[in-house]
């Protein structure tokens, strides 16, 4: 694209980064209204009152925007699932808490805001970096319990702790992935109680 | 719609049986062929070589073809899971087989028939009467298999078997549910393996 003028991350200022964060704030609101897929770059720029290549200044394309309001909102998400895990004592409870607070984050930023799920789903489809790294830190996170839960003697210790996650960390995807979360509303009132008792019956020492 | 002459199904006899069956079969070809989203019953009453009207006089709509196609369709891929199920003796295998032999049959209708993998999407996403009693039918056969390893000892008894059930069919339900199933593929090869064996651990007595 001849209007792609965007200067090496190492040159920006203060400044730039009051900008982008402009930017991000003007788009995240557009795209809520407007949706993400039908919006293109020069109607944001539009909206804003920038040029496009101004905005072009500042993120490569309109999917780098997208990125970065698709990692906020997932941060947020992290964050909730993090305080909900840390706000129980026991590791089969911290586990519990991690499975309602995974359905209900999701399902909360699906029905406040559809209009940003839709970014969501071209992260999980399109595997962008910040569903990647959002996937990561929910299994580290897992990773965390079950240790605690082996040590503290209410897990059991015989499975080796990589095969554990993989298999837990299977059973919670459909909840994670927003592609798979929209298929499953059906269960999702259930779904918390029902897979923590089973992963926990499979985690007795 | 004008020209829907349906008789009551009482009223038909074998030919109207032979008849039925080979406008699925015809349909079938075509669906495979062109996709059943895009393709319409004048297309179909074209390719067969049949008028509009004698077609909607054997069936209401497309999707009544459709519900046809895909009742035979998953009739076969239960017959193969439960097939997989007898083969092994002890409840154990069997569970682990169902696992394995849910997510290959459905890989397998994917992967062969694309096109006709877009009518089980349509028959998920839609509830069709086939896809209901598709999942009602594995759903039985995992209780019978369940209660199998209560009476041989080789599953706890303690848990009510409507939760353990449940629980464990919504495990399997991404791999059963097409619409999920195509969002599973980078997991399909292990989660069958992992599932079952964290599905196992969950049962032990």
């Amino acid at each position: 694209m001849s209007n792609a003028i965007s200067s090496p991350p190492a040159m920006r200022g203060p400044a730039d980064h009051d900008v982008r964060a402009q930017i991000v704030v003007a788009a995240t609101e557009h795209f809520s209204r407007y949706g993400y897929e039908k919006t293109t770059v020069s109607d944001l720029a539009k909206a804003i009152g920038f040029s496009k290549a101004y905005i072009y200044k500042f993120f490569e394309s309109k999917q780098a925007i997208g990125e970065m309001i698709c990692a906020n909102c997932l941060r947020e998400i992290g964050a909730d699932i993090r305080a909900a895990v840390d706000g129980a004592d026991r590791p089969p409870e911290k586990l519990r808490r991690m499975f309602k607070a995974i359905v209900d984050s999701s399902l909360r930023l699906f029905s406040q805001d559809r209009k940003l799920y839709e970014i969501a789903i071209s992260a999980a489809s399109e595997r962008w970096q910040s569903a990647i790294a959002h996937e990561e830190c929910i299994r580290q996170l897992l990773v965390e319990v079950l240790k605690q839960g082996r040590e503290s003697g209410d897990f059991e210790r015989k499975t080796p702790i990589d095969e554990m996650a993989a298999a837990i960390y299977l059973v919670m995807h459909p909840y994670i992935n927003p592609l798979m979360l929209q298929h499953s509303f059906a269960h999702t009132d259930q779904a918390p109680v029902q897979l923590s008792g089973l992963v926990l019956r499979s985690l007795s020492p």
